[in-house]
């Protein structure tokens, strides 16, 4: 689509819309992600946020002593926000979302300190792995819809000395995320294959969720 | 990556980097497309934009009738705008670019006005398409990389009251856009499927173009 003027720019523009969601049914993104809200908004829902606030790692320790997998995992935890949320809005559609990163099985967390994003990057460097997107439905305290996007994504075989550098100048834009990389930035330099829808790379399997809206008839097709 | 604040205003924000292109090597990107320069710049190289001026209708219907493929006219597109620039800074890396987009064989331009739009959407609705994002580096004047990424989208059935509500709501958004869509933005409503790395949806093998410079030895690796 070439002439974009800019994704970016876009997604700071409200759009002009005579809303397209029906307006009888309020739907709340559970998720403190600006992300998640954004890529909503500008796809023409009108969403409420009201972030779910629980204990997620301790969530992600207790299910991983009991060997879920990181698709189970982010499937929980996104359904455990949804539940939080939709059990004060019942007569919503509340949308829980999580993101997992996942590496010869190892499960990646934000990381906790500059030597820790380090490890990780090192880790990770070489090799292919897994972003799993997973968004859960609720209404009126029961799951009604889920889905796990799935992106796979090949870091090359960096320098160490290109590593320091990129920690040097990107730690302070990548202390949030999971993974230790922006795409959008310098990140996009660590990686020789990516695979995969993009809206699961930002952390919410958007198309299948709008999809699903659709056929519901809560949303225009 | 969760945890990411936001792709668009990581995009207006310049990244805080000493520069590790290396400075003795000027790169040209010979594309006015403000999201190609964004993309680069926010990988961290330091560019010049100078958009080369080539009559592309007359070009895509004379390639057109000598039968060339959807990528061999993406390519060659690009392969004139590099050429143009190269011959003005023989000094410099310069990068050409194009993207097309190809249904059923037919190749589709930017929409010359609202019907022309709605007759393109029509004909897509439905169908898969690919996005070809084709890039061409040349030096004193002689191509020396160049690379085709493709991308896979397919189209659900939407329907002629929703794509007429679409035009009505987008319209001035999307003209300058081939397909008539910008996925950051209402057009992901019309999708079902995207197959594919999201920087040629954007119009430039970013990843690929990244590799060859790092091998070159003209960015960090």
């Amino acid at each position: 689509m070439p002439g974009h003027t800019l994704t970016p720019k876009l997604v700071h523009r409200p759009i002009p819309i005579p809303m397209t969601v029906s307006s009888n049914r309020r739907l709340i993104l559970a998720s403190g992600s600006e992300i998640r809200a954004r890529l909503l908004r500008n796809a023409g829902l009108e969403i409420e946020v009201m972030p779910a606030r629980i204990d997620e790692d301790a969530i992600r320790a207790s299910l991983a002593a009991d060997d879920a997998s990181p698709r189970d995992l982010a499937d929980a935890l996104a359904e455990m926000k949804a539940r939080k949320i939709s059990d004060k809005a019942p007569d919503a559609l509340v949308i829980g979302c999580d993101q997992i990163l996942e590496c010869r099985r190892m499960v990646f967390a934000k990381p906790s300190h500059r030597e820790d994003a380090r490890d990780q990057l090192h880790a990770l460097r070489g090799q292919a792995h897994r972003l799993l997107s997973a968004a859960v439905v609720f209404e009126a305290g029961k799951p009604i819809w889920r889905h796990v996007g799935e992106v796979r994504l090949t870091m090359r075989d960096f320098t160490d000395g290109y590593l320091d550098d990129y920690l040097a100048r990107n730690w302070e834009s990548i202390r949030e995320t999971v993974g230790c990389y922006k795409l959008e930035e310098e990140g996009v330099r660590l990686f020789s294959r990516i695979e995969g829808d993009y809206f699961n790379v930002l952390g919410l399997p958007l198309i299948e969720l709008l999809t699903w809206l659709g056929i519901r008839g809560d949303i225009a097709t």
